[in-house]
């Protein structure tokens, strides 16, 4: 094998451990070099993976020339200047999603990472999903013909803290953001128009906080394919995750993911499966996949699923679709 | 077994026949005294049926005392007009969708019927279908809590000619119609406003014609829940006919009635059959149960699924859909 | 339309019923002359029909030469008598499953039907059930290529009563009777061997009557093909009624009619309805369809699906393989 | 953590591969302390693992104090004498099925096992698979009842070389083990005779190297149980594990693991993907289970799933299913 990649990710929580063990356990073409965090309490587990080195200081990373690139899993608005940071270092870069929740900040990111040339993935990470990608794949290979309508349900198995949502951005930006991202990779066109009815239905708090929980919402494509998503923070039953593409010559749908294929036939009714209900163990091989292709596309020179546009897009569809909420009339982007 | 009731048939189309059949097949408390139908041709086949008397002449019916209930299955401008004469003439009525085009012209027909006190039946004949009946039970039993959304797919095999869609009312009124009289009947509430982005994807002479034959919309119901349809007038692999209702304890949905249920694995697939792709296979036995119950409620006195209001109020909210299609912001009712 | 065949239905038992509903009904092309019944309590239903005239004596139809066709509708003990009556007579035959227990009085039958040239359709109705014709002809237009397995689930919902089980022949011939007729129709093969492993697992009292309630069957076919039949008198979740072939290019399969297509996902999991449960339920168009062909192939002289030999072979099987659950070795025909 | 377990992997062919990856990635628990095998080319995978240590000389296992657990990963011919001299060693083991092909050798090993009282996992992995997993659920937790029939279907996509086969101890022996074992697994009881029809229907080749490759098998069960397993080595649509336990409550049953949940409806029908095709695919996680338990059972004394009578009963089942399908009649236990 030749050389490594050497790479840093900045961010020790979640889905910072998540990158972690992927390039560990999956990516031989890579190593980690540096974690960073700027919680002390991190070093322990950074210490644990025998390799990789804590720092509380992202300079570090930076500066290190044997580093070609970052991954960028901290809280969201200290991604733009990361960005900016590794951008200008010349370091290729995965970001999770959001990139921002300002335009001109994320157009300020967009700016700096055409400027250096580097690569860049956002971790619009369903896209990597194998369910989502053989919709993609129907749609690309002409098995549906022209796309008419993307419908989209995604529904979260429960409604996070109050606490959360306050400072999430709202329910467009938190959660719907992976839809647009989505319904933008389906209908291979952007929005022009948006239109939501949203409503608090789960958790009258959320309503306090100034947020919603449910929506429908229709997105117009410049193709002239409309959107249809259908969103809730609470589902009884599990994780939903479905998406139907509809067009001149048929419809690709997938259904949900469950915990296993098994189905108990009684007096009672023929039962299967919930759908998993964590979107860690949903799309477990999705978050493996995104980081493997960015760091393949580095290695070999390829091609990138996801650019830096794609951030700002779907931002942009996310602030059309709370003003439509909130003026009950739809908003042209 | 007792005296059976007597009816009279408006009108020996399509449906008429559908409704004559069921009649002499299946309800044998009912007998068909007399079918009418302007163009005389029909005689032919009422005299085949070796019992009711074919006339062109609905004053008949009408004047003949022992014509309890009538069926109304004419051409819809003859809708108000045959409610009219049948009300005051005391008969029990069952009339085709839609009543009318025109709002007040219903009003007038829903006033007859309200003064004289007979019974009326609407054909919305999904209400009795298999299917969307398990739907509503699973609603009204409980089993998914409070209803947030409902979700209904209406897809047609194939678009009707362009001279129908000239003197059809419009997609909303024609086509939707049968959909906003089920979002009413599965939300158990009535709209409020109607959201609708349309558009003109199958064929461009739908468009010449000044109608629509695509669409997504988006209902508020005064209870709070949220309806979304999605019409399409052409499904290249049958009639799409779908709901999902989603609620606070859970979602009841359902799939399309086959062709069967056989499946075939080789090395291109795992293909099953496609869904029925005619309405009248489709619902063949939801416009038995129609009639049926509209027989059993005169002759046992009972409840009516349907009542002459949901004659109105679909053809409300058909109406303010094509007004939000054309000025592309909600309506309110 | 030209003159109505006239035929006789010979037995006012509940298959009798059906199939003089089905003829008045469904099937325009035929009148029902007769019906004839030991039991003087059936004139009531037959004058209720307002046609047919109640005879106690089947003489009558044999002898007016009006009647072209008679259904054996009768005690499975009288089916060979009146076979033999109506070929000699010169009357085509209907006659329910099966002929006879008795393999010299079945050969008589036969005999009687091919001497007179007479058409005799047995009413193996399954064939004739939308879901075993589509897995037919996937079998015949080669999208599985050569039949390899004939893999049959027949599993009643609750056994009869043990005094019908003393009289019915055994498990074989009375219930396994219609599988081991799929098997040699989906194989396209007649039987050689026959292993059968049965036991009593429902209810001791079967066992004690002489009687299995269980099995495992293998077939051999003359073309090298295997069947496996598993049979239950009695299954919770309703009436069980599957087949997979599997062949060299591929496998189809059926799955089971339900009570509605509607689903309910909640926190206890995902649940749809169960098998229809009743046979007249799930069998009710194919018992119409087998009428249809067997007055069809009068009228226009064409083929049948099933003929004597049928009856014949299916009860040969039978008796091998209540010989083989008896013995604990496979039995040859 | 604690200090880690040291083990030894015995054989560096594809399945010992398949367990020093499941111990590195997701096994922190363990560490691979050596790797044997008598092919010296298989040095320069091992060195590439960065840790273990290659060996062409098992002794160096066995003789290593610190080691305390044995994977035996190699040939079937050499399972017998490491198990004897792993456990003459105390070290705990894991082995690969089938034990051997010889019963009295198997004893052996059971007795060397027993005596030294190390613990013993078989790699029955399908135990550990999440849908085999759920059906054994359902029967432990009574929603099915008492059980009636056990039911497998087993299929390969394809068959291996002739060559393979004429090494692999026949069809029973190497194929449908994992089914006798599931069988027993499944039924909670051992089996008493088997009867079996096998025939040649995939290729002339297997016949005349003196194999079967496609069987019908009947289990008696001594609790009263039945098993049916279907067997064939090629299904054109892919690799087929399925199975459905019948009691007297109700049904369990498992449907294939897909490529992804996509379906497309187009004019042609409806169609999903195939099952995975490949058995590494298919189990790839039940394979790092089945080792994580075994770790587990060793670092916290706890129980395993298997033991090394089931190595044994497998083997016993097998032979006497060979010699059924060369008798043509069934054979007691």
């Amino acid at each position: 094998m030749n050389k490594k990649l050497t790479v840093g990710i900045i961010g020790a929580g979640r889905i910072g451990k998540v990158h972690a063990a992927s390039i560990m356990n999956f990516i031989p073409e890579a190593q980690i070099k540096y974690i960073s965090d700027p919680w002390e309490g991190a070093k322990e587990w950074v210490d644990s993976l025998n390799g990789p080195i804590y720092t509380a200081n992202t300079t570090d990373i930076f500066k290190d020339k044997e580093v070609e690139a970052v991954l960028i899993c901290s809280s969201t608005d200290t991604h733009v200047k990361y960005i900016i940071e590794a951008a200008n270092a010349k370091k290729h870069i995965f970001c999770e999603k959001p990139i921002d929740h300002d335009i001109s900040r994320i157009q300020a990111a967009v700016a700096a990472v055409e400027e250096n040339g580097v690569k860049f993935q956002i971790g619009f990470n369903r896209r990597f999903d194998n369910n989502f990608k053989a919709v993609k794949k129907a749609i690309v290979d002409g098995s549906i013909g022209d796309v008419r309508f993307v419908n989209i349900t995604s529904r979260d198995p429960g409604a996070p803290s109050v606490e959360y949502i306050k400072v999430s951005g709202g329910i467009f930006m938190d959660m719907t953001i992976h839809d647009f991202d989505m319904a933008r990779f389906l209908a291979g066109s952007e929005v022009e128009e948006v239109y939501t009815k949203a409503a608090v239905m789960v958790d009258p708090e959320i309503g306090k906080a100034g947020d919603y929980d449910s929506a429908a919402i229709v997105l117009t494509f410049k193709n002239g394919a409309i959107g249809i998503i259908n969103n809730c923070r609470e589902a009884s039953y599990g994780y939903d995750q479905r998406v139907e593409v509809f067009g001149s010559k048929g419809m690709v749908n997938i259904t949900n993911n469950l915990h296993s294929r098994a189905v108990i036939s009684t007096k009672d009714g023929v039962t299967g499966e919930k759908p998993l209900d964590f979107f860690m163990d949903r799309y477990t091989q999705s978050y493996a996949d995104e980081v493997k292709e960015f760091i393949n596309a580095i290695v070999n020179n390829g091609e990138l699923t996801t650019c830096v546009a794609d951030g700002l897009k779907s931002v942009e569809i996310a602030k059309a679709a709370t003003e439509s909420a909130k003026t009950g009339v739809p908003v042209k982007l």
